[in-house]
């Protein structure tokens, strides 16, 4: 089946052949064959096809590409929210609330609950999603979460470092050889990635470096989380290893800047974090000017960033965080690819996967122009609508 | 046909009889009698009904009543706000392009517009809205402005004095006096409201006077625009002259302050405008502890703030203006309901129109909680349901 979306007032492909910064083609068409893009261009020269979609000239784009989220827990912490939102005092355990209601739910809630967050996402355009374990902690609980995180995403993380669980507090030693060892072996079938809480109170270089260094030798990707409460040695030690992104990046030293300048590692921004925690956002400019490749992600989670929009997060770096609108939709999309090491996604060529996002917008500017408005209107995933109408089989040309 | 709604996990009321700054109600019921709430209480005490709407556990609350609006006109500025963002100068004329292009556009296409964006923000959960002319801004233009405003909803604003046109450059007292006059009686049948964006460069408080004299003198409510750029007088000129809300109050002068907290005029806060110019945001915590009834809006419009989304303002309050959320969401109901001097709409108690939202979620606060997340998943508009699954005829109880 190969069906032409044609119409297409605006096409991002952020393909550099295309020109400009997100490879765009005005008065486009293009051509879904199975689960991939068969062709791209000008619709004055559109191949024929079985079917036919009119984008009624609208602004097609890469579906987002979020590398950075943990949607495998239970409850939530809105009480926490409103009290902190409210400057009231709150204790309810915070991260640890949420290890112990994902630790009592069944796999079936936790999947249903992470399932509804997926297709959350995809209606608001997101078409491959990052998932990360974090909230269960035993050898058990995160096995179990990246089981049913690899249910729904080929991108898994392994992050049982996330936070040392209480009944380790005095033996985080324990926890560290744990997690490098007999959990990292129960997790590595189910992920593609290792990851790292490293900042200020959360693990420290020693112990990240360990848990890393292990992950890899498990034949796993590494990705970190770095400076988002204080600037360290986090985000350099990333870049040593070879991280594919270090994530958060929102207190950099210098020398931090220089090394993900001068590296393949993409520095992963979550404003969402900076929106729901009260606090300074990253200067993206600073890392775009030095030359260093920045991604948007949601990181969605119930704690310090309960939003699962990617365009959310494009309107905040547009405001906040000194991106061009063309910089932050290329950062939501190429740029989590990149974050990702994934080169058929978040970008439109022949041969690329078909997860399309089509907005009900002349053009990605409305994104931020337009904060807090629904735009994206249909989608589709590896060739199929999953948001939409279904695709009408017009009379072929 | 009385219909029970039925298993609402939250009912937010905003009916102080209940209790709670939002009167809320836990594990609620709703009956909806024709375009009117017939009844309100605890799910228990739920009496007999014609149909039955299962909630799920989910949070009611009333339809939003988004207050200030300029929806009726051509074009849009997206490149004026990507230079804007970009740091790039732009110079396409600003709020003179929207005229412009407002005044070549015939009549039927401004209101298939306004209309589009109207469905868009019910759909987004705003049940009432108020609409302003001031793109036509000659007698014919404002005129027809508000023909089409007055197809769509009951509170229009006739907003002549929103900016000089340029070709009564240096003419400026003849245009207030065509303001006061000529167009005034022209607009007069089509209005509820007179409106002047009295500010800092706009129309100053002389003329600002004028033209609401004129336009009470005629049978409109007065409301304003005041501070949004520099403190002035405009605040108490409008508490003064007996305006329903003056709108904006970015920049408040102590004894503007006190003004409104000693008066029945709103402070209606428009987020979304500081988000799209990069400003400062007004302080509602202030406005709220001196005792002043603050409303939240959209101010959506293409130059400043093209937001439709009353859930992006209360997530921006919340996170900007150091309102809580119960706050919050009431500015963004009662608020404006008490903004437009309405006491059918904004709160939902035996009486009132049956204008009511459902959100996918367990409470309000995920308003702020979730920002950028389209958690509005049914809307009712007079009794019926306009956006989600119809009613649908369950077994009556
Ligand atoms: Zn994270
Ligand atoms: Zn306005």
């Amino acid at each position: 089946m190969v069906t032409l979306l044609d119409r297409i007032g605006l096409l991002v492909t952020n393909d550099p052949a295309h020109g400009g910064p997100l490879g765009e083609i005005r008065d486009a068409a293009l051509l879904v064959d199975g689960d991939r893009i068969g062709w791209v261009g000008p619709a004055a020269k559109a191949p024929a096809a079985d079917a036919r979609v009119d984008c009624g000239g609208r602004t097609l784009l890469p579906g987002f590409v979020d590398s950075h989220a943990h949607l495998v827990f239970a409850g939530d912490r809105a009480a926490e929210f409103e009290a902190r939102m409210s400057g009231r005092s709150y204790d309810a355990g915070g991260i640890a609330s949420t290890v112990g209601a994902t630790r009592s739910a069944s796999e079936e809630e936790l999947r249903a609950r992470a399932g509804a967050l997926v297709a959350e996402m995809r209606a608001g355009g997101t078409t491959t999603v990052e998932i990360k374990s974090g909230y269960g902690l035993t050898v058990r609980d995160e096995a179990r979460s990246l089981r049913v995180a690899a249910a729904l995403t080929e991108e898994t993380t392994y992050l049982g470092a996330h936070v040392v669980p209480r009944e380790y507090a005095g033996r985080r030693d324990e926890y560290v050889t744990l997690v490098a060892g007999e959990m990292l072996a129960a997790c590595a079938p189910h992920a593609r990635w290792v990851d790292v809480f490293c900042d200020r109170g959360a693990f420290d270089p020693e112990e990240t470096r360990e848990i890393l260094t292990a992950g890899i030798g498990a034949g796993l990707g590494a990705r970190l989380h770095a400076g988002q409460l204080a600037a360290g040695p986090g985000v350099r030690l990333g870049v040593e290893l070879g991280a594919a992104s270090v994530d958060h990046c929102t207190h950099l030293r210098e020398e931090d800047v220089e090394a993900l300048a001068g590296s393949d590692t993409v520095a992963t921004l979550l404003p969402g974090a900076e929106f729901s925690t009260r606090s300074a956002y990253p200067d993206a400019r600073r890392l775009l000017d030095a030359g260093a490749c920045v991604a948007l992600a949601t990181d969605c989670n119930p704690g310090s960033s309960y939003t699962s929009s990617m365009s959310f997060c494009v309107a905040l770096a547009v405001r906040e965080m000194g991106m061009t609108p063309a910089e932050a939709v290329w950062a939501a999309t190429a740029g989590g690819a990149r974050a990702l090491r994934r080169d058929d996604v978040g970008v439109l060529r022949a041969g690329a996967r078909a997860d399309l996002v089509v907005l009900d917008a002349p053009s990605y500017v409305h994104l931020a122009y337009r904060p807090g408005v629904p735009l994206v209107s249909r989608v589709w995933k590896d060739g199929r609508p999953v948001v939409g109408e279904s695709v009408p089989a017009v009379d072929p040309r």
